[in-house]
């Protein structure tokens, strides 16, 4: 049995963005530069593919800039925007729960110079609209926040935020790579003036995803070269890839079937499993996301057990499942080392049934239980500054 | 009867490409980041994939890095390796016959205050490598030079070019996109640096490329956030692109029955058709290019009457399709303007046949005819310096 709840990292292709790509690998794969019928095919399976983009966040199809997936997207957005409205100040506000690749373009631009405010959050995940309020200034030029947060998917209140900058006159860019077509999106009501997303996340092909740039903004290409994209980002466009993504956007989401899982899956794990604590909001949240600390457990043990039994999850995000630091957005919501590292995020999809997360329930209460066992760390354990655990005597 | 000769701007992706891609999409999708089953077959395949990319270049596995496609590929090289590397110095080198991607890295360059170069070249399209060795200061950082020219496919010594900048302690870099399993290349014995290459050139999928960096260079990312890619390029690995990608290059080139369909053209042309000039040099070219400059006709009207034929070639290169400005190239390769307009560039693959060829010279010659019936231009007819032509009275 293999069960695939790691839908934050990526996802299955869908057997139908799979046979809407081949035609375009094998028959209509011309370059949407050319001049001749194959670049013609090709160029309106282009436009066509920006229009369902468009369509979806009420946006114009030239709004959209395809590009090779959300990290892209997000160093465009960021420094493309910065570099190109230098005159309009030094300033930059982010949060503390931003996907690395806002976070090091942030990181970038501090090591140029600019000024950078990192907004808390809540214990939920949230920022407090009058922090951003206060931290805008005359030199602020851009505020960057992610609209479902990738560890525990919390759903900032982007319609706020956007009214706010608005107001203020400053741009928005949301990362809503995790939450773009899970959440209704407007970026006109909205007032999102950038927007990434990615098609790898909602069953479309990897290496493919946009930016949503509102008209009139002035951006830099990261890309130079050709005047592919409305000339802003240069490249021989990934045919195949885009109408993969475009097909991903049609299908048929089955929202409400995701979130009835998730809502089952934290309520039976929280009355199974003794010692858990959901992190995040229990309903402004992704529909697929549900993060889960498992005290007295180390999650790498957990995940590794679960795998053994064919029970694909993961420990924070797998950007950053490499590194043995605490995920940052756990340590923003103040959750303590040992909790951070007792954290697993299960991420769903609509091809998970209710039989699988039962199974995976099953798997973990006596996973969870013979890690307890074995753990020397348990009720009363201490941990010193850095997390490491010791016991007193 | 559809003839596909725009290889140069594009190629069909392989049966055996598209069905290496398949399994990824649908089976083992996971995130290359991920620690369990799915995550660890992902990472396999893109191993696999960097191995067979380094071999085929002789370079390491961990010198590899996977990107969108070339235009990336050359941006990352030159602004990444010139921004890492401010301390040595302020000038650059390329060439006047780069691809847009190049030239756009480097004006935007020249824009932030670097000294660039740009080498001539002669008639046939090659640089003068005295003029190389001149133009190298102590300032120098960076020599890029394409190594097979995408639109009149004359092939550069780059051996030669990279003795002389290892000599001279400064980068070489080249843009392999067109040459790349076409050309024999070994970064150890030609001294290259940095070398880009593109899928979607041969019959790989769109949207996957790569960067060879040689190990123990610095380069600033373009795409920053997770580690990925050695730390040099963020971003979730494009697992299916890139393994099919792999699977492209490791097919059979068939280099031979391409060069031989190249020269039986390029004569063919030459034979039965009046005032037409091959451009670039007859030999060092790309086995699958012709240029060729039909004498006072529109190359413009020639493709779309060929287009209307079923025959599919391009006028310059894809990326400078859409600009009614004269190729950058047959200009800095002396052609006049009248000659310059009516160049086509037909690009070969192994699934073109001598019947197609056969095929589209018989309709060249009725067309090249027909346009210089009705031309208003023929011998005799001079142009102003813009290309506008007038008859003397």
């Amino acid at each position: 049995m293999k069960i695939y709840l790691d839908n934050g990292a990526t996802t299955k292709a869908a057997d139908e963005v799979v046979r809407a790509m081949l035609p375009y690998f094998k028959k209509y794969y011309g370059n949407a530069s050319s001049l001749h019928d194959f670049g013609v095919k090709a160029k309106e399976a282009l436009e066509n593919s920006r229009k369902i983009m468009a369509r979806e966040l009420n946006a114009e199809p030239k709004e959209i800039v395809f590009t090779s997936g959300g990290s892209e997207s997000d160093n465009l957005a960021i420094k493309g925007v910065v570099y190109a409205n230098k005159n309009k100040g030094n300033h930059i506000i982010t949060t503390k729960i931003e996907h690395p690749a806002v976070l090091a373009a942030f990181r970038e631009l501090f090591l140029e110079g600019f000024k950078v405010t990192y907004l808390d959050v809540d214990k939920k995940g949230f920022i407090n609209l009058d922090d951003l309020k206060k931290a805008i200034t005359q030199d602020t030029i851009l505020v960057s926040v992610i609209h479902g947060n990738n560890e525990i998917g919390t759903l900032q209140d982007i319609e706020q935020i956007g009214k706010i900058c608005k107001e203020k006159k400053v741009y928005f860019h949301t990362d809503a790579v995790q939450s773009f077509t899970k959440e209704k999106i407007d970026v006109k009501k909205m007032n999102i003036d950038l927007l990434s997303a990615s098609s790898h996340k909602i069953h479309g092909p990897k290496g493919v995803g946009f930016l949503y740039i509102r008209k009139g903004i002035n951006i830099r290409k990261l890309i130079s070269g050709g005047k592919h994209e409305n000339n802003t980002r240069a490249g021989t466009e990934n045919i195949p890839g885009i109408v993969g993504f475009a097909k991903a956007v049609q299908l048929d989401k089955k929202l409400n079937q995701i979130k009835k899982l998730r809502d089952y899956m934290i309520n039976k794990i929280e009355t199974e499993i003794k010692d858990v604590k959901l992190n995040g909001d229990r309903t402004k949240r992704l529909v697929n996301n549900v993060n889960i600390s498992f005290k007295y457990v180390e999650g790498e043990g957990l995940l590794m057990y679960l795998n053994d039994k064919g029970i694909a999850v993961s420990t924070g995000s797998a950007c950053s499942s490499q590194s043995l630091e605490p995920s940052h957005v756990l340590t923003a919501i103040g959750l303590k080392h040992e909790d951070a590292h007792g954290s697993i995020r299960f991420t769903l999809s609509k091809y998970n049934t209710k039989k699988e997360v039962d199974y995976t329930i099953r798997g973990l209460k006596k996973i969870v239980s013979n890690l307890r066992k074995m753990s020397p760390w348990k009720k009363g354990t201490k941990f010193d500054h850095k997390g490491v655990y010791y016991h007193e005597h």
